[in-house]
């Protein structure tokens, strides 16, 4: 089995938060002055463990191993949300560079090829998995390009002027090399707080969830507040509230304990303590990894939208605010190379799970083989400045990685499992 | 019994209208320029019909009856919303200068005295009722004294310097005259769809009704949607929901037909698709007639906050967010002036119903018996640029007014009732 080296894991991390520190945080959008120096940071460091690395022509950091394959490839991104966390896709960066190493530097495995990419921008400051959609391609190609030429962060400025600004412009794309890859890996936080609370130390992902984003508009009559009666309003606010006491018991309905649905926002217009508001917009959102739950779940929402509109006084009116996303189901020969590894380190401390969040992994599933590990995230938080793994999990979440990429990439090349 | 003149009437409303008008509505903000020019074609217009007319240090137009007392004094404003319509108060300022004409030219009622006031800023630009309150002083004198010197406009603009560009700072502010006054009386449009929807010209107005102005609070935790299972969720927007149709549940409890309550404006924090919100605000007005059902609405919601936040997982606090205002009653033997002068023109055409928008009256009534009449409003609809009565209807409140205008002051003089 490879031995990770916890201290080289914890430095290189450590270091990579220093690009963008904000008090416990990290604020590095993709493709930032910061974020740039940190991915010729990164790009120095895979080639120090002798990948040969490269920024391509969207940012991605990709660092190909010198190895023939069949190639492992290890990734997820290092751009953070505007107020991110230190580790989230960060972690799966560096384990894959740590993986790299300790793979290299075992006689049992020095022969295996370790690929590790950063994707660029999963968080979507212009265009979210822009980086492993440029690099699978087929069916992204398009709305790939059009990004380059189109697409603009929060501040207005274009991907195409941020990539000038950069010297990536122009530069090629890093591509899915036909043959090469025999699965990708992309270790990650778990961004909840299940592992925590059930005391496990890794979590094999099973699927990541799909998701459903929609708008709910109910549309009455603005009135004054003092002197229309209760019974003659048309209120859309009391409305939505009313709606949405029903949509809950609809999904519950038909929920399992891994179904999740929020409500994250609601506007009343004009948003007057003295008008009655004449229009009131809710924004849900819904996840599922499975995808005929998803469908009822939908179908259940338009019923409702259906009813409450036919019998008024409220107009009622759904609007899908994204593209549906669908579940991806991870792997299974690789999902059960993770769990034997994790079982191999750290026995009884793993455990089967969802991810509830999305990630590059649904990307390149529809091309190669793909897998997920989590490791725990304290309290459950990320996307936040407090975000935060215990040194511990983070060396213990490595330690399982490499195992599970040795014992994919032996079984992969004839060698013998790693148990 | 006077008779107003219809065409004088209506033109002078026309005129005023053209002042800050926009489409079919009017925007003529307190001491904007176009408002300072509308004020002084009205001092005009009250010179013309013998008043000593002045414009004073905060901006009130007050015409002075020569005539001794005991007067009637007959009021509202002439300040609009930022998108008005083009009666709201007008109508009433203008009732009242017509009265004035009116009863001049009639050999039974020309010794009568009425005093005519367009109150500054009854909307509230710089400080709502600035205008009556400065007239009645006392209770006042220290927040309009406060006003003057720091209240600001939407722009930022000061009372002070709004007053200063219009060359007003530094004049005498009319006030109440010990003894002059027998009554304060403001016909009004209704501002809501009862008068239409029973097909009543008229409403002699009961109550003005109180009013709470409050914020509760729902402190959760921001969480991942995606990664959040709903089981150990803290949903400070789903508490909020389910606090609502409790508190719905309460208000109906203690509701007459004429209690209002109002969820106008509803904030999630951080307000976005992704994120399980971590704090609720919903800001909530309710008005009724009677004080004792207002602290009986109060106690329940406050009820109601102490029972949800104890029983937890979402912490709730209750706000005040302006001072309570209370019920005010109409004087009961005003109300049978106006009552049988709307029987002697329209006979049984008017009706008794409480006032469910705030008027200057409310602010004369602690100092002078007070009473108000309304007109409808073509759809109930006001402060909007589509705000409208029927010619008709204006034609015949005005007719009312003056009726009840002369017999209030017939009685006070000891002359002979108008039937």
């Amino acid at each position: 089995m490879p031995t990770i080296n916890p201290e080289r894991l914890l430095g290189d991390l450590r270091t990579l938060r220093s690009f963008g520190a904000t008090g416990p945080g990290v604020v590095r959008l993709a493709l930032s002055p910061i974020d740039i120096d940190a991915r010729r940071w990164l790009a120095g460091r895979m080639s120090d463990a002798g990948l040969d690395a490269q920024i391509d022509g969207v940012g991605n950091v990709f660092g190909r191993s010198r190895h023939a394959g069949p190639a492992l490839l290890i990734g997820s991104h290092t751009d953070t949300q505007p107020t991110g966390g230190w580790l989230d896709g960060t972690l799966g960066v560096i384990y894959g560079l740590e993986i790299a190493r300790a793979l290299a530097e075992s006689d049992d495995t020095r022969h295996l090829a370790v690929d590790v990419a950063s994707w660029i921008d999963e968080e979507g400051t212009f265009s979210g998995f822009l980086g492993s959609r440029s690099f699978v391609g087929g069916e992204h190609e398009a709305s790939v390009d059009e990004a380059i030429r189109c697409a603009r962060n929060r501040d207005g400025q274009l991907l195409h002027d941020a990539l000038q600004a950069a010297g990536l412009a122009g530069r090629p794309r890093a591509r899915l090399e036909h043959g090469r890859h025999v699965a990708y890996f992309e270790p990650h936080i778990e961004q909840g707080g299940r592992l925590e609370a059930s005391g496990h130390a890794i979590g094999v992902v099973t699927t990541i969830v799909g998701m459903r984003e929609l708008r709910v508009r109910f549309s009455g009559q603005r009135n004054h507040a003092g002197t229309t009666p209760m019974s003659i309003r048309r209120d859309a606010g009391a409305a939505l509230v009313a709606f949405i006491a029903r949509m809950d018991d609809a999904f519950r309905a038909l929920a399992d304990a891994d179904t999740v649905w929020t409500v994250g926002r609601i506007d009343l217009e004009p948003g007057s303590l003295s008008v009655v508001p004449g229009q009131a917009d809710l924004h849900l959102q819904f996840r599922d990894g499975n995808a005929e739950r998803l469908r009822a779940m939908e179908a259940a929402l338009a019923a409702l939208v259906r009813e409450f509109d036919a019998r008024g006084p409220v107009g009622v009116a759904l609007a899908t605010l994204d593209e549906a996303m669908q579940p991806v189901t991870m792997d299974a020969a690789l999902q059960k190379h993770v769990a034997r590894a994790a079982e191999a380190v750290t026995p009884g401390r793993w455990v089967h799970m969802p991810s509830g969040a999305a990630h590059d992994a649904q990307i390149l599933a529809a091309h190669l083989p793909a897998c997920m590990m989590f490791v725990p995230s304290i309290g459950g938080i990320s996307h936040d400045f407090t975000e935060n793994t215990a040194d511990e999990h983070i060396v213990l979440g490595c330690q399982v990685a490499a195992a599970a990429a040795a014992s994919i990439l032996q079984e992969a090349t004839g060698g013998r499992m790693v148990r």
